[in-house]
């Protein structure tokens, strides 16, 4: 079988081929695991293979049908679609965001319908889809009030996505992520990506700054933590989602104070001290309006798992990921 | 100013311009009420003038941009954005619905937008956006969960134009309506076409068919308090909506027995003898995943009214509609 992970350069999806390729099987599409014959990473950019000539990587915009075609062909049982233009930068370029993060997931269910092979596409979504006025704990039934346009291109893409499902056209899941954290590599322009920075850059001996109030509550997931869910989230067969297909993955719900205590018990002090609070009303106004938990009953009762604390969450970073020093 | 009517020729379309025309001035836009001097009725059919010398029919696909470039400029600042395809025929034609109930409206916004001068726009969502599911009284902050891709595609605008207006690119307000009953007319391929039909066949001496439980619960509004309930949302200021722009109207709350039991107190047995139950599942699956009422708090406190008993709205289409025997 092939495999299709879009945005397949970015940190997720490079992280997601490693696991895909070292398992060499995915679980359960349309019956017994089936050997991975290739990976098809699609993003503007040449994605790593690491060497492994099962890699293909597509360069291409991911909105243009003729891109999509290429990627994804009537073999592709397996859909992992992870491109997206970030929740900041949706926001300053509306027609970006509108292009990759709506036009993108429509063309991309489009190509699996026209293909008429069923493919099981896993999607993932946001904490952005929620705001406004939220209950002290958000319910799979809580409505969608997006404040992002971010959030709003997030919620259609899910709309879509369990519309082709019920019609037959694709097997598709949607997986409802955290902010991932401790994510490594530079600041991108997220909202949230100072989550990942106010423990990342003072690691690394640098100042980072944080944009919002300490008691803001946070709602996060490892990225091991992200690339366990996405591969459970694919194994499940289509009986156990029944006719909402939309799971609010588990996180730990924690606040940038209590991250930065984390951090401090982790590491110390001295780098503790090189976070600098600098408000950013912009970037308070779209994390402020994300729930800060969500009642996860039914991820764990289809086998999904977060994080245990924020603590071994850092220390896996400094483990795994960390630039060494 | 000039008003824009999407669907013009059709029936809620037309009644609203007449209303609009013996008006003669639309209240609260950008200040005081303006004089309407030219009402475009959009449509892929002509749209009947009525001999008004301010009607201009624009005959052309809603989806397509220089229908709408030609159809709306910057003197437009009233936009009643009422075309679709009704749900079983958006059910049967998928493409179709996708090309009208979705692509239509985001070009339309994106005209909106790109004329520059913010106009106020008034779309007409529906009860298929709910779905799954529901708690007793469905309210405000109910999850969408859309079971036909009629209700996916309404979700889908909703959220588009919630958008558009918080970034300021449109001064929008969406109104979820209770199904129309009666409409005069023919039936048509709406999954709640048999809402008027079981009233107005019988009326005219016809049979009608009835494909769904008569313990069926509808939420229903008249297509009198349907016009009042689109002139009174244009309106509203927006500082009155906040940043919701989404209000459930009015309706009222029957079973199927119920109307028919109103339709027999109001032209007697002979005539409600003549509905005949034939049950659909197809239509019976789309009509149960509508909610049977919801919650009007807000729609009332916004000045928002519905019907007062089901037998009067009967009473009120043998007045001003049905067919002279």
């Amino acid at each position: 079988m092939k495999v299709l992970i879009t945005g397949g350069a970015g940190f997720l999806g490079q992280r997601l081929a490693r696991r895909l390729l070292e398992a060499g099987r995915l679980p359960g599409a349309q019956g017994p695991a089936q050997t991975i014959d290739e990976i098809t990473l699609l993003d503007v950019a040449p994605a790593a293979s690491g060497g492994d000539a099962r890699v293909r990587s597509v360069v291409g915009d991911v909105s243009e049908r003729r891109v999509l075609e290429d990627a994804l062909d009537a073999q592709t049982h397996a859909v992992f679609h992870l491109a997206a233009i970030v929740s900041g930068q949706a926001e300053a370029d509306f027609d970006l965001g509108m292009r990759i993060n709506l036009d993108a997931s429509r063309q991309l269910l489009e190509v699996c319908r026209m293909r008429g092979h069923r493919p099981r596409v896993v999607f993932t979504s946001s904490v952005a889809v929620y705001g406004g006025t939220l209950p002290g704990l958000v319910r799979d039934d809580t409505a969608l009030d997006p404040r992002s346009s971010y959030g709003m291109q997030k919620a259609v893409a899910e709309l879509l996505l369990a519309d082709y499902t019920r019609r037959g056209f694709i097997d598709g899941r949607v997986l409802r992520l955290p902010t991932i954290s401790v994510r490594p590599g530079r600041p991108n322009a997220a909202a949230s990506s100072f989550a990942s920075g106010i423990v990342r850059e003072p690691l690394a001996g640098e100042t980072a700054v944080l944009p919002v109030d300490p008691a803001t509550r946070l709602w996060l997931l490892s990225p091991r933590a992200a690339i366990d869910a996405l591969v459970h989230g694919y194994s499940l067969d289509p009986s156990r989602l029944g006719e909402r297909p939309i799971v609010n993955l588990p996180g730990l719900s924690v606040s940038v104070a209590q991250m930065i205590d984390a951090l401090r018990e982790v590491a110390g002090d001295a780098v503790a001290s090189r976070i600098v609070y600098r408000r950013d009303e912009r970037i308070e106004r779209i994390v402020a309006s994300w729930p800060g938990r969500w009642d996860t009953t039914r991820a764990e009762s289809l086998g999904f798992a977060g994080d245990r604390d924020f603590a071994d969450v850092i220390r896996a970073y400094i483990e795994n990921d960390a630039p060494r020093l």
